[in-house]
């Protein structure tokens, strides 16, 4: 089973802290309900239904062309985004296009689950580099290039969440990025920066994305309304040169047969337009945030001394760190005797050896008292365990 | 442009006679709306709106076995079953995940162009075998199965689009179609059958497909409700044997994260189980044999007598092929001219040469009176250039 897609998997009464997925109470049904009913009322909908451009729906990309420029000053025009369906998919579109079995690619450790399965599956040869709480260490991303190097060998991409990074929560800080960006140039790599959950901040602002920071040379930058919106929709984009986006337009090895999902696109698009999108997200933010102090006031009053964890400032997870004596599949199995599921470290590393003693909880699909019922189940067998 | 899917990027009063799309009037607009507000009405629309399984929408997925196992006597059970996002999508998980660049694959001459396409940015090696008016040759394809197995070679799949072909309108018999699944057998490859047309026949049946003639065997069946329902939901299906499901659900080379287009395919599974896409297909082929009987009328009353073109039995497309004398680029500039689009036969051939004396027109998108103007037009350009 995908844990990650598919909670409905799990058994009733049971709390699934995996679940990477809004809340159903934070879906803004009533306001997608008022797109529709307006659309079938001016007799507009034609276009929801018909084959569309491969770049997608032309109102969606201008609509998001000028909300970076508005809140970013990123500085794109419309030649430099496409719409895809969904960030997921994203990845798989830029490996299929960007790489060949065997070809060197650099990931976090820990990194996103379901992007180390599309690399692993098209015979990518993934090497892994530690993070702190800054995010990637960049003196370890030099050693390992340098290696790289002197075998005659290159990473065709560095994969990175950079923000509230799935699976640690963790955001990358601007000088890190600066220091990444530096040693893409020095050794010719190319940056995919997964961006999915840079608008669910908590407070604040994230550091410049890397697409900003490197004035878009070599940076591939996907977004997702999955997070934000509804993830059934499958709507996200990807940002690049206006020469990467043409080459993938045209690729019949990308080719989606009529555009992203059209009717979910123009759907998205005139919600976007009302802005009752960016009210929604802000809304979000206040929802998130609650639920992520609770979580964090569970896991201080419920955990044992031993056991560590992060501090997210936006998005959907706490990476947590098990005592030396504890390990996840024990833990794992136990948890669910009691109905309770996370997602274990393992997962999340190119050798799963190195996530034996983590997991990860998410926060933004269960009840808050679900969330405070789960993270006592856990404190509660850890101390046990780690007697 | 991409012509197959952008009819919108055509000049305000031509005649597209290229677009392979339904035409705005035969799309269930209503039909649509009834279910979308029911299942707001009822408050199920929660499920419209997370992620889904990979395999795709469970209750589109029995909806499609029943169906199949009903009309067709196929068979299958849900295992045999995913939910894709059209089927020229599915043509590309089906090269992704079959072929390797270098790989060799059997087309017919002339075959779809965004098959051709993708099969062409894979980096494969197609080769390709006349049709008739029965379907492929079947001596011919002998004939070229022998020679690559002299050479130790053997391709990895053959696609076709069995009936109503895109772009002949030709509808392969059901001895063609033993015959090649004999040779499948024979020489060891696979048959991928693009099926999209074959729920728009205009009387009696198709023969059986491929996938139920050779028991499943080796066949991989496309699917789709961009003909049927409309283009813009994305929704399209792919039935195969219940390990290469498994396979296609599990890999990373072809993740959607998610399933695909949870929110459509929900919309289409409940338009399906209320009865009316079944019923809007009985009412469909009425329409769209009115507009072949209206277009073969054109053809008749306007052609120059050396002309030659297909009567197709149902779909979107009839085939002509020109007198010697007349070159398909200069009648497409000088159709241009006078506002009148259709498809080049140079797209549909592994060798654009081939195709430098056919054209392919599509009577479902124009409305009938531009339908016979645009034919009218043809008509008197291919007069005055044969002479």
């Amino acid at each position: 089973m995908n844990l990650e897609a598919t909670p409905q998997g799990v058994v009733a009464g049971s709390v699934p802290l995996f679940a990477g997925h809004p809340a159903r109470d934070l879906l803004p049904i009533d306001g997608l309900q008022r797109i529709i009913s307006a659309a079938w009322g001016d007799g507009g909908v034609a276009r929801f239904l018909n084959y569309g451009a491969e770049q997608g729906n032309p109102q969606l990309i201008d609509f998001l062309v000028e909300r970076m420029n508005r809140t970013e000053n990123l500085g794109i025009s419309r030649e430099n985004l496409m719409i895809i369906g969904g960030s997921t998919g994203g990845v798989g579109m830029i490996t299929r296009h960007l790489t060949v079995p065997g070809d060197i690619v650099l990931v976090d450790a820990p990194s996103y689950r379901d992007a180390l399965h599309i690399f692993r599956d098209h015979k990518l040869d993934m090497r892994s580099v530690p993070i702190d709480d800054e995010g990637i260490i960049a003196a370890d991303l030099e050693c390992k290039l340098r290696e790289l190097a002197s075998k005659g060998e290159r990473p065709r991409f560095y994969y990175v969440v950079p923000n509230f990074q799935n699976p640690s929560g963790i955001t990358m800080t601007r000088e890190r990025r600066m220091a990444v960006i530096e040693l893409s140039r020095r050794y010719g790599f190319a940056i995919v920066e997964d961006d999915v959950y840079s608008d669910l901040r908590f407070a604040g602002a994230t550091p410049p994305s890397f697409y900003g920071l490197a004035g878009g040379q070599n940076v591939l930058r996907l977004g997702t309304f999955s997070k934000t919106l509804a993830p059934g929709l499958r709507i996200g984009w990807l940002i690049a040169s206006a020469d990467r986006i043409a080459e993938f337009v045209e690729s019949g090895m990308l080719r989606m047969g009529g555009g992203a999902n059209p009717f979910s696109a123009a759907l998205v698009a005139d919600y976007c337009r009302s802005g009752a999108w960016e009210a929604h997200v802000e809304w979000l933010r206040g929802q998130y945030r609650r639920r992520r102090d609770m979580a964090l006031a569970a896991l201080e009053s419920s955990m044992p001394a031993a056991v560590e964890w992060t501090r997210p400032a936006g998005g959907y997870f706490i990476w947590l760190r098990l005592p030396a004596a504890v390990y996840v599949d024990d833990l794992e199995s136990r948890a669910q005797e009691q109905g309770v599921y996370f997602a274990s470290g393992k997962g999340f590393y190119v050798d799963p050896a190195d996530g034996a003693h983590h997991l990860r909880l998410s926060f933004s699909f269960v009840s808050p008292p679900e969330l405070r019922a789960g993270i006592e189940v856990l404190g509660n067998l850890i101390a046990q365990m780690a007697q």
